[in-house]
């Protein structure tokens, strides 16, 4: 039984989803392991991690206005407003999305289904530089 | 330290909890592993995972009516539509709830709460056959 | 390759998130792992665990607040009634976030971002006693 661990940055430029699946695949066969469990985990609280439809783009645009209409800019109650309208919206979206997922691992890549992709969820406007953890475990 | 992993086949008909706790249940103790981490993930973007409570089958109707009521269909504003009106919403279902959920094991068995329960979490009407892959790792 | 597991057990005293981060570096730090996976899950399905900031306290307010809107008590088409008006709320909430986080390990220490915490999130009024199973697998 081995492991690996890595960071992967991904630079953001304003809300939306980034595609880290390939980050992932690459990750897993530089480990060499074939048989086992990888983790995404990202470092902060102002984006997440989904896994959702990579086949049509289309999916994103509807996933990120229903987001922006559950959890709009603006809310009058919001305490927390001094890093700017966009941001306790982002710590919102985040814990109803996820901040780490597991994906087995069988032949050497990851379980990922036909039309799944693992996407970074940009929830802040401004340019972000996001660190993802990559965790592999098995032989 | 050994692993196994195996993919689980659940048969939807329609939108609905599934529970599968047995399965999970039956895949340890088959594995031999009594000590470890199990991790369920399902290959899809239009159902889900979630722990449940599985006493009281009104908490289900309850939690479906609330996810109805917070993605309905027919929201006017979607541009993916071509996979049929329950399509988009069962992606954004599925951002909302999980895609993967790891288990601990103790003494053979995963650590579900005496009320917990594992659930495919069906977002679509019409019938689906939903791989759910299980994994576990330990001694 | 070695694990650790072990419940730790939070008493709560109404709704409101409860770090635990102290809780899991502790719990790792004992185990002597370096570098691997650790897990936290809760066994209960009326509250539930988050990553959040832990740097401005208005954030936990706000996050609080979301969800009372987004899940008020009191939604005359729930069934499931007869735990009390808080219950059925909780479990929405739980299924809204998370029963389970998985968390790498680096250093002997999990990899949580600078202002990241690990949270219990109470969704019931009444004080209760709630089990969090902490596991780290690795070497």
């Amino acid at each position: 039984m081995q492991q690996s661990i890595k960071t992967v940055v991904v630079t953001t430029s304003g809300e939306g989803l980034y595609e880290v699946s390939d980050n992932l695949v690459g990750f897993i066969e530089a480990s060499g392991i074939r048989t086992g469990l990888a983790t995404a985990y990202v470092r902060h609280t102002s984006c997440s991690l989904v896994i959702q439809e990579n086949a049509d783009p289309d999916v994103q645009i509807d996933l990120r206005g229903f987001f922006r209409r559950l959890v709009p800019e603006g809310m009058d109650w919001l305490v927390h407003t001094t890093e700017g309208p966009d941001d306790m919206p982002a710590h919102i979206k985040s814990a109803l999305t996820q901040t780490s997922i597991g994906i087995p691992v069988s032949g050497g890549r990851p379980v990922l289904g036909t039309w799944q992709g693992l996407y970074l969820f940009e929830h802040r406007r401004q340019p972000h530089r996001r660190e993802i953890i990559f965790h592999v475990i098995g032989e």
